[in-house]
């Protein structure tokens, strides 16, 4: 992993490429080997979750076309979707400027959240009466 | 940290509030004591980036109305656009189920990245072609 890698290639002019293998090698997962994903509805732009993969899930999203993360609790794969059928299509992803998060945007398929809730952001902050809010009924 | 607080109230019903304090007191503050928090323009709901903060740097954003992360690099408080003017104006704020991630609607003014792109996420795969495109030109 290199942070020099993409401030080196930061100033490149719009349009430039770099061979997908090389920036996934420079890639910086942190000490699990984990890096942050941000989900986010392609049709919506609604923000669904936040979850993590290793390399090896990143490859497999890419060769699946489907989200798969890395569960940190159960330590193993997680294919979005499997067992409970809503699914996360990948339809664009990209880096940020140090390689250390990647956004998708996806198709989501019925709830993001486990708890049925269409995202996983359903606890609102209202700042001004210091409380959170629950916004939206579990239904799973 | 306690991930049983957020399973206990996730099906609390629709606009059931919960004291603030309370809730960052159970936040899940990785073992470096931060969370990770993703910006999002409200009014475009592109997503322009993603920083931590600390329980400091939180309070310090609701105190103040705009973002305060803490730079991992540097080791301090970053509040965003202090030096290039390019602050972030807080909108909204949501934890999520597991409350290990917050996600911000913010008011950016200029530039959300520091390479003076407008977001950070410019490293755009296709995966097809098996590159990385660049999107967008520096500007900083």
């Amino acid at each position: 992993m290199s942070r020099s890698y993409f401030s080196n290639i930061e100033h490149a002019a719009h349009n430039t490429t770099f061979p997908l293998t090389d920036v996934i090698e420079q890639l910086n997962f942190n000490e699990q080997g984990l890096i942050p994903v941000i989900a986010q509805d392609y049709a919506t732009k609604n923000v669904l979750m936040q979850a993590w993969m290793n390399r090896e899930a990143l490859e497999k999203t890419l060769a699946c076309g489907r989200m798969v993360y890395w569960s940190r609790s159960r330590q193993c794969f997680w294919e979005k979707g499997a067992t409970s059928g809503h699914t996360q299509a990948l339809i664009d992803m990209a880096f940020d400027c140090d390689g250390d998060v990647i956004l998708c945007q996806v198709e989501q398929i019925g709830a993001a959240c486990h708890t049925g809730r269409p995202a996983c952001f359903y606890l609102k902050v209202d700042a001004a009466l210091k409380q959170v809010r629950i916004e939206g009924d579990a239904s799973a």
